[in-house]
This record gives C-alpha cells, sequence and structure tokens, in this order.
C-alpha cells in the first residue's frame, strides 16, 4: 500500500492507494501551520500499513538530493512553512521511502501515467489558479536541474491595449502577475467566475496563456500539454488560447492539431494526488534497488 | 574508432577520434548543396574503420526514431537540403550506429563531459551567432520531445528605446530577429565585429539575452549555462547580461554566482565536433545493447 500527499497552499489531500493509482482512502485537511497540520496528516497515514509515501508539495522546495535541505520548503512567504523540514518531519514517525517532488511535476507524471498523455514519455501539465505552476515530464524523467523549474513567473510582452500593471510581488507583470486568478480579478474589479459572459476578458487570458505556451513549446518540446487549474474551467480560454498560439508561432514548428495537443487534465482534479502516489511508487522501487 | 560530423549551415567539420574526445583527423568542407558536401564528407570517413559515427545537425531535423522521416533535415530554407534524408545518405555507404542530434544538442553534451559543464548530468549550450540555437541536458539525456528544442525563437519583450522591427521572417521580433548577429548588423549599420567599442550596442545585445535567460532558468532550471557563437566572442556583453537578468529575475530563485554559473564553451570551438564524436560513443553503446 503506498501513501501520497498533495500539499497545497491552502488544503492537503492525503491518500493511501496502488501504483494503478486506484485510491482506497483520502482526506482533506486545510493547510494553516505545519505544527497543525501535518499531525492530522501522520495520523491518517498511522490507520494504514503504507511502504512508502509520495509528496507532491507546494513550492518553492528543495529537490536536490545532496543538498543538506533536501526535503525542505524553502522561500514561500507562507507563515510557518519558510525553511520548513517536509520529508524529515513525515520520515521521523514513517521510516519508509519517500518520493519528493513539487505538486505540478506529480500533476505531470498522473496525467502522463493515467491521464490526457497516458502512455507517453513527455508531458506538460500547467495549473492556471491562485497562482501558475507547470510540471513537466522529459522522456519518462520529472524535470529538475539546479532546482524545480518555476515557469509560472516568465516574462510576457503586454498586451498593446492592457495596461493593467501586474500582480507578481517579485515581477509585477511576469506571466502569473498577468494571467493568474488574483490579477484577473484585480484587474476587472471582480473574481473570474463573475465574468464568464465578458469574451474580452477571456481572449486576453488565451493572449498571454498562449505566449507562455509558445515558449514552453520552443523550450521544451511536450509531447502533450494539459491545462489545468480553476481559471481554465472557463473553457472559452482554450479557443483563444489556440488562436493566439497559431498567430504567435508563425507556422515555424509543426505540431499535432492544437485542440488535440493542448487539453484539459484526464483525471479532473485528481491528477496531484494520483501523481502522488507514483512517486511514492517511484520512491518503493528506487530502495529495492538499493 | 569513432566518426563525428558537425554539419553548419556554412560548413560540415569531420572527424574521427575517440570517446574520450581526442580528435587524430579532421577535415573542413564547404556546405553547399548534399550532392556536393556529402560524397566529400564520406570519402573522409573512407579512410578510417569508423565503428559509429556521430552527427550534430543544423535543423530542423527529424529525431524521433518512429517518425518514417527519422533522420531527415525537414523545413530548412537551404537549397537542397529541405526534406534530404540526412542519416540514410551517410548509412548507405556506412553501416554502422548512428547517433543524430541538432548541433547545439551535440555542443551541450561535448560540453557536459569536457568543457565548461564537466561532470554535470544538466546544462545548456546556446549559441549566438548568424542564428540562435540552444541544445540542453537534462539528467543526462539531451532533451527531445515532440521534437527538438527551438529555443532560438522564443519571444521577447521589446527595450523601450529599441525601434528595430526584427529579422525573423517567422516571428520578426523573436530573440534570434533582436539579438542574432544579422539583427545586430541590421539595427546599426555595420556588422557587429566593427561595433566593439560601441557600449550600447552591447547592452541592447545583454538585454535581449538576460530575458532569454531568465526563461531558460525558469523552465529548464540548467545546473550551468554555457554561451557561445560569434556573438559572445564579445567579451562585453556578459557583464550586461549578469546586470540585466539579476534585475529580471527580482531574487525569486536562487542560483549560483552568475559570473560562474553563465560561462563561455570550456571546448571553444569544439565544443559540437566533440559532442559529435560522443553522440556516435552512445549510439555504438546502443547498438551493443541490443
Amino acid at each position: 500500500m503506498l501513501g501520497a500527499i498533495e500539499a497545497g497552499g491552502t488544503k492537503f489531500v492525503c491518500a493511501v492507494g496502488d501504483e494503478k493509482g486506484r485510491i482506497t482512502d483520502r482526506i482533506q485537511i486545510p493547510t494553516t501551520t505545519p505544527e497543525e497540520t501535518l499531525p492530522k496528516v501522520i495520523d491518517f497515514f498511522k490507520k494504514y500499513p503504507v511502504e512508502a509515501i509520495g509528496i507532491g508539495s507546494f513550492g518553492p522546495i528543495d529537490v536536490n538530493l545532496e543538498s543538506p535541505t533536501y526535503g525542505y520548503i524553502t522561500s514561500t512567504p507562507k507563515p510557518g512553512w519558510r525553511d520548513y523540514p517536509f520529508v524529515q518531519t513525515i520520515q521521523d514517525t514513517f521510516d519508509v521511502p519517500i518520493g519528493f517532488h513539487t505538486d505540478v511535476n506529480a500533476a505531470a507524471l498522473g496525467e502522463a501515467t493515467f491521464g490526457a498523455a497516458k502512455g507517453l514519455d513527455s508531458c506538460l501539465y500547467i495549473t492556471v489558479g491562485t497562482g501558475i505552476g507547470a510540471g513537466v515530464l522529459v522522456q519518462g524523467q520529472l524535470l529538475q536541474g539546479y532546482s524545480h523549474p518555476e515557469m509560472g513567473h516568465i516574462l510576457v510582452k503586454r498586451h498593446p491595449k492592457d495596461a493593467y500593471q501586474g500582480k507578481c510581488p517579485y515581477h509585477g507583470d511576469c506571466l502569473e502577475g498577468m494571467a493568474a486568478g488574483p490579477a484577473i480579478e484585480a484587474r476587472w474589479g471582480v473574481k473570474g467566475v463573475r465574468l464568464a459572459e465578458r469574451e474580452e476578458v477571456w481572449e486576453l487570458e488565451g493572449y498571454y496563456i498562449a505566449q507562455a505556451l509558445m515558449q514552453y513549446i520552443l523550450i521544451l518540446s511536450p509531447k502533450k500539454i494539459i491545462l489545468g487549474g480553476g481559471v481554465m474551467n472557463q473553457k472559452q480560454v482554450f479557443s483563444f488560447v489556440y488562436r493566439y498560439l497559431e498567430e504567435f508561432l508563425g507556422e515555424y514548428v509543426s505540431l499535432p492539431e492544437l485542440s488535440e495537443y493542448i487539453v484539459s487534465p484526464g483525471l479532473g482534479n485528481d491528477a496531484g494526488i494520483t501523481g502522488a502516489l507514483l512517486l511514492g511508487d517511484r520512491a518503493r522501487a528506487e530502495s529495492r534497488k538499493e
């Protein structure tokens, strides 16, 4: 039996299940402080004979196995979680192999195994919600290098008619600063869900997301792109994404039909927790090799 | 003994050597048409008992092993080379394993094995010359997915004082359209080598390259970045790249000291041909496994 944690900024999802992605029990816990949230996580897993635990976490996190702070959540502004030894805290109670990646890398793995990119060794998973993040599978491996990707903060060209200054505390008008949920709300004065009928809102959103996809495609050449997160529930964004992306690419690269290449998650909201199970499975397999 | 081909738009470099990167003979051949260039390539290798050949090629190329046009140079505007079966033509004479990647992926492999990123399993190699291209090694593998990266054509924000319209026939003011050698010449009216004393030329160049590096870092998180190509012989660009990159990143990600993180090629002009030898070595190793 495998354990899985999808650690998000507002809630933790914990589950037990198997490497086929079958979940036999699950629980949701609000993300408050580590002292309050993690004992509830630990209590949940104590009920089960878990052989390994996979964690897909909000970030930034330290995923470098050779680093002294491997397994930490690092420079988050979230109270109590900055420089917090996440993996170590779980490991103190459960002496089992633990897999640790970003929440979006976990979701990419979930989608590539059982979801919209099933069977592919390469896919990009993007979430557009309160923030923008992306995970990517490259030739079967979750991408990491010096650290993990931070794709939500790439630079974008402003739309010539968009005067909004941007909401990112680090970069102002980076992608997240212009296109995440809070930017939509700040630009138009009401939450995105109340703007469903306003075409100009979603055209502008499509403009920025298409720019991001242009960069991701030219740099990563993924075999499939999955666009999830709360904002992407506004399905009308997809057609603007396709239209602008076609315009930006200018027939320079050949791609599959865009409506089949850039799609919604096949696992819905379960991409992350399913991927976390798979991270647990990979950690178990690694430990058996040793 | 291994054979290596670095196939460029203006010249082919062919070499024989070993997996330690030692080159025992080499030749340069002008790139004209395949009918003229390739027989000279073949004649060179006929003199040697090569066990495998590695090719790092200008592109776009088809690197998908499952594609019917694997091994082809595809949509290049270069007369005679469009939809040309490059690997097959070499294979017709030499019945040995052939490795085939982009020239810049080969250079990334060369630099990660014997050059400025020696011993790392991750590096990004960028060339800024008559075009802009980049190759990348991720967890020891040369990145490819649906196709190979085309990083030179990413979008950039214009410098507010830069009125030049851009030179890319596909995208106008993409990175290559604004920052490759021909763009510098078109913007300032003379070739870059004659502008060495004009600080504003290289500050603007650094502005665009730093933007590109921001995107590459946030998306790929390479362990080392190597900046080569003719334009980067203007070493004064580096300090502008560091300055602008620091400004753009806004302390959002922690990186090594930039002057150690972003460097010139350790192998000078031999990164590509050395990498091609290593591609030959990998192809030989693969064929032994089968």
